[in-house]
């Protein structure tokens, strides 16, 4: 038989392996999957430079099933080759026929959507809330450039999926840092869940867009073998690759637009398999039989490997980022101490990389920019696209800083829990966030994100480690080392830093640590908790209540998860009365705080956070007092806590 | 002077005022403004059909200035208009030159990026989170064909902010609709914050993709005002202006890149002003004598009017949806109900309309989209597009409701927080949150939102409701009435649902509120607090601890912010123990009903939420146990607190 028969033969094979496994799990997307077969299999039987036996090998070509839904394609593909699945090496094990029939169960590898953590090494990023492929694909194309291998990263998009806008951000970024190792296909079925696919995403349509972004556009018959290995073949620019293709091919009992995400029924499989048997009639092929070859084997490789970490010390660390003249007038904002950390960590480690989305000059990324160029991405106005990218490059051993403004980063929440599933081992980083921003006005200052972390850092990533831990530090000192604790972290970390310029708290050789807190002063009256910027706030508190004879305590807790028993300890020398202080909507330290209390009882606890939507203002000072933070009520409701 | 010198005069003058008032207030982006000043005085002065002292009137063309750092040009032209500001009619007064002076002051309307809330009626939404504003033009421009006006809606897009993906959900989304009364003007001036402009982002390239895309493309010279007024005329397209423009036009001073976001120093103003006064002699204009008229005005029109909102009873309203089989079986999901609701409101009030993301037959949005499709507005696989599109109408007096699955509409969480500033009525209603999901998987799972959404629940909106109430329904009678009480409460409101569908648990005529809760069983051993779909299985294990003598108090607690008391009152007859059931991550009830517990005192709460990244895994039973939230683990908390 010709390639493009046996390709014919492979694909109708396991098209009746997508029947079977989705109608054994009672759900799935079949018509999905059997839209991208042919396309599956060129790729993995001819195009792919990839070792079945070995998907941890860092210089293989990979996919990225952007389209997650489609699944069963690649499930089926795999297992034909006998691929190895298994969290680790220690556990890996060739996935067979049998085993496509636990789609989706508790003990399977073959989760509902790509999902790599769970025991699928072929893939490197969870996948299933669309768009996000495409990002993922050029991290895994800046790992491969970083460490000179000539990988090839192709990702398969749906029609539908291509509305959304993370798609074009992703193309305009591959683009700009001449990506070509990445290869865009389009899976142009025409039909998305409830309804047709709209003529903005239909072929013709995707071309022109493709085109004007700036890419190689080809479009084929995508269930054409030959049209498919031609249209892969390398250019000089990125590739888009438009693939028509039908829904459902072969099997008119998945035809229907009312078919997405069903399986056929116990009753109809038997019918699915029959057409897909007249297809191979018609096709004049047989499955079962195949003289394709096995992919072609990459040289191995091994992915960057790790350094010691060793601490530069703050003052060298803060010297070598021009920030002496700072430290010296105690006026270092934590989001320069942030810069200045992540400088040296680059210097210390190879796998340290960057990304920022314009403003590298608000959040200090610049410094690490200008002295590493190499491992800087400038990823212009678009969070959502810099996250999965370092969701990629994270899956080929680099350790990713993602920065912006901490609100802006909220558009790329969908994205920052897809890493989470994939358990990426990036670092996120907020600038700019609270109240304290002042002038700028609310749409620039970030008040749901400590609920938002929080929520993540208290589940477990399945690996002992929290889902995302936070850090929320108050000074320079204690943002360099925890941002130094981020990068020694293997998960998911959060930096939350402000805008202003404060003063030095600790002195430079403090310990931090993950879910850890710092006594700052010590008192009887009550115990004050709060992070970040409102430390200095409550520091003033502190001091004004000394001068009314009213001895307080005063924490800085400074990551979550928090470890309470210390916090609970302090208060229980000040008649167990609790005051949090925060510059944020409700969710964050004063819950913490009171879920440990209210556990064990006894103690009386009382939050303060952001109780309005704020405004622009001159001065810090102004806003909180707009949002009842000044110190005047923070005084009022520790005498008021005294009772 | 012909008119366009008499625009340059005016641009040269306005630019003066950019220039002080920036200074002034020390903080702003000059540079940003001087490059639209030719386009915002042509669009005021001539194109743009609105009466200054009447910023209210529907049926006025409106701006959407997308680029909010930009707005010192706006609130200039506003004020030589001697345009209308406050926070309502009561309150309005003429803008004038002086007043420029306190911007980004705390007691002035002119907020440091547009912010109508603060009294600023002349625009519909707040921006300065970039890539939001042809979005909220589009639902600008749906609630104009609703209402039968033929108001236009412009918008200006930096360059930079042109790489946001939403910008091209909307670019989609307005082709789809026709929605024809839009124009795009993209103002290039080629210089970003960190850096220049991606080429990828320059005026070709722009012009390419919104050709692509299928607009009408118009190239211009930005500061030439006779080409503006020629771009701006209609045509059957929706049209893109690629408006060619000098950063900091007029005063070398602001040219350099370094200068984005910084204005002038005192020192240098005089300099500044001279430049602009060199300008004007070069062009042979006299800046502050003008003979341009004053805007034309448009025909009077209202808004929408209210109707009543008369409740139609559960049973008529299931019934009507096609729903009546389900309940009859005693197993209908909360996300049907809430079709059938959306539904019901939609045939009651004219004012509702709804959007959804190509799942329309998941969230059951598809009642409303089938019965009224006049209203129901498809937005595809785009989530961020569809959230500021309903913040557009609804600044048209109209209430949208949106509705994709929960985990996906985190990647518009931004978007929301920009809708939320702009006190913007839209009710979001995320589907098939939780684990209770299982067999799709975590990428379709949402489990941080509630933590987020709660958050903003707590903060008050300025206008006497919460940032965003929410409501998390266990039922379909209680989903119901919640729908009901969003459409009524006037601010955002959030609606979880569920896949899964579940037994009727609540009498068809109960009363719900925001921050309510209903005790569904009474004990006197330990009070279990639930919401959604746990408040079943938390039902299940009442009924469990009861075989073995151990009565339990059941609050299903459906809303935050939450009204505590009750439940505290119900404690106290349990021996003040409270153990509180989540299907999500920390931070939500668990955390409410501790920090009042904690703030009150004498309360022992244990919370339990989902501890670990869930997978996939055939029945939500499954998937609870694997995340320790079995009825069996909850039955053991509930003994472990009763020691």
């Amino acid at each position: 038989m010709s390639f493009a028969r046996e390709i014919d033969a492979k694909a109708i094979e396991l098209s009746k392996h997508v029947l079977r496994m989705t109608t054994a799990s009672g759900s799935g997307h079949p018509s999905s999957a059997l839209s991208i077969l042919h396309i599956v299999t060129t790729l993995m039987r001819r195009v792919m430079r990839f070792d079945p036996k070995d998907p941890w090998n860092a210089a293989a070509d990979r996919l990225v099933l952007s389209e997650g839904h489609a699944v069963p394609a690649v499930y089926a593909a795999y297992a034909d080759l006998g691929g190895v699945v298994g969290r680790d090496r220690a556990s890996a094990r060739s996935l067979s026929f049998d085993d496509l029939k636990t789609l989706r169960e508790l003990n399977s590898p073959l989760d509902g959507h790509p999902n790599p953590a769970e025991g699928f090494p072929f893939f490197d990023a969870a996948t299933g809330s669309l768009g996000q492929g495409l990002s993922v694909a050029a991290g895994l194309a800046i790992a491969a450039r970083l460490s000179r291998t000539d990988r090839r990263v192709f990702t398969i998009i749906g029609d539908g999926e291509s509305r959304e806008g993370q798609i074009w951000e992703a193309a305009d970024f591959i683009v700009d840092h001449r990506l070509t190792s990445v290869t865009a296909i389009f899976n142009c079925n025409g039909q998305g869940q409830a309804a047709g696919v709209s003529r903005q995403q239909s072929s013709e349509a995707l071309a022109a867009k493709m085109s004007a972004f700036g890419w190689t556009v080809r479009t084929i018959d995508g269930h054409d073998a030959d049209q498919i290995v031609a249209a892969l073949a390398p250019a000089d620019k990125p590739i888009a690759v438009i693939a028509r293709t039908v829904k459902g091919w072969g099997v008119d009992l998945l035809h229907d637009q009312s078919n997405h995400g069903k399986p056929l029924t116990e009753k109809q499989l038997a019918a699915g398999e029959a057409e897909l048997d007249a297809m191979a009639v018609k096709l004049g092929v047989r499955p079962g039989k195949s003289d394709l070859p096995l992919p072609a084997q990459p040289a191995p490789a091994a992915p960057p490997q790790q350094r010691s970490l060793k601490t530069v010390p703050f003052a060298n660390a803060m010297n070598d980022a021009g920030l002496a003249p700072a430290v010296e007038k105690n006026a270092c904002g934590t989001r320069r101490a942030y810069g200045a950390a992540l400088l040296a960590l680059g210097k210390a480690d190879d796998r340290i990389i960057a990304l920022d989305g314009d403003v590298s000059n608000s959040t200090f990324a610049e410094y690490f920019a200008k002295a590493i160029p190499q491992r800087f991405f400038e990823g212009k106005i678009a969070e959502q696209n810099i996250v999965s990218v370092a969701a990629g490059a994270a899956a080929a051993g680099y350790i990713p800083f993602v920065s912006s403004f901490a609100k802006f980063l909220a558009r790329a929440y969908d994205q920052i829990e897809m890493a989470q599933i994939s358990r990426a081992n990036i670092k996120i980083v907020g600038s700019h966030a609270g109240v304290s921003l002042a002038a700028d006005g609310p749409s620039q200052m970030s008040l749901h994100d400590i609920a938002y972390f929080r929520s993540a850092s208290h589940a477990d990533n399945g690996r002992g480690a929290p889902v995302c831990a936070t850090f929320h530090p108050s000074d320079a000192v204690a943002a360099y080392h925890c941002t130094w604790l981020m990068a020694a972290h293997p998960g998911m970390c959060f930096l939350r830093t402000h805008r202003p310029d404060t003063p030095i708290l600790y002195k430079a050789d403090t310990e931090f640590r993950i879910g850890g807190s710092h006594v700052l002063a010590t008192g009887d009256a009550l115990t004050i908790v709060s992070s970040g910027y409102m430390v200095h706030v409550c520091k003033e508190v502190v001091e004004n209540l000394a001068k009314s004879g009213i001895n307080a305590t005063l924490v800085d807790a400074y990551s979550f998860p928090l470890d309470c028993a210390p916090i609970l300890k302090a208060a229980a020398a000040t008649k167990n009365r609790i005051l949090v202080v925060e510059d944020n909507y409700i969710g964050g330290l004063a819950d913490a705080v009171a879920i440990a209390a209210a556990e064990s009882g006894g103690f009386r606890v009382y939050g303060m956070t952001c109780k309005r939507i704020p405004k622009s203002a001159k001065t810090p000072a102004e806003v909180l007092a707009y949002v009842g933070l000044s110190p005047r009520d923070i005084e009022f409701e520790a005498k008021r806590l005294i009772g």
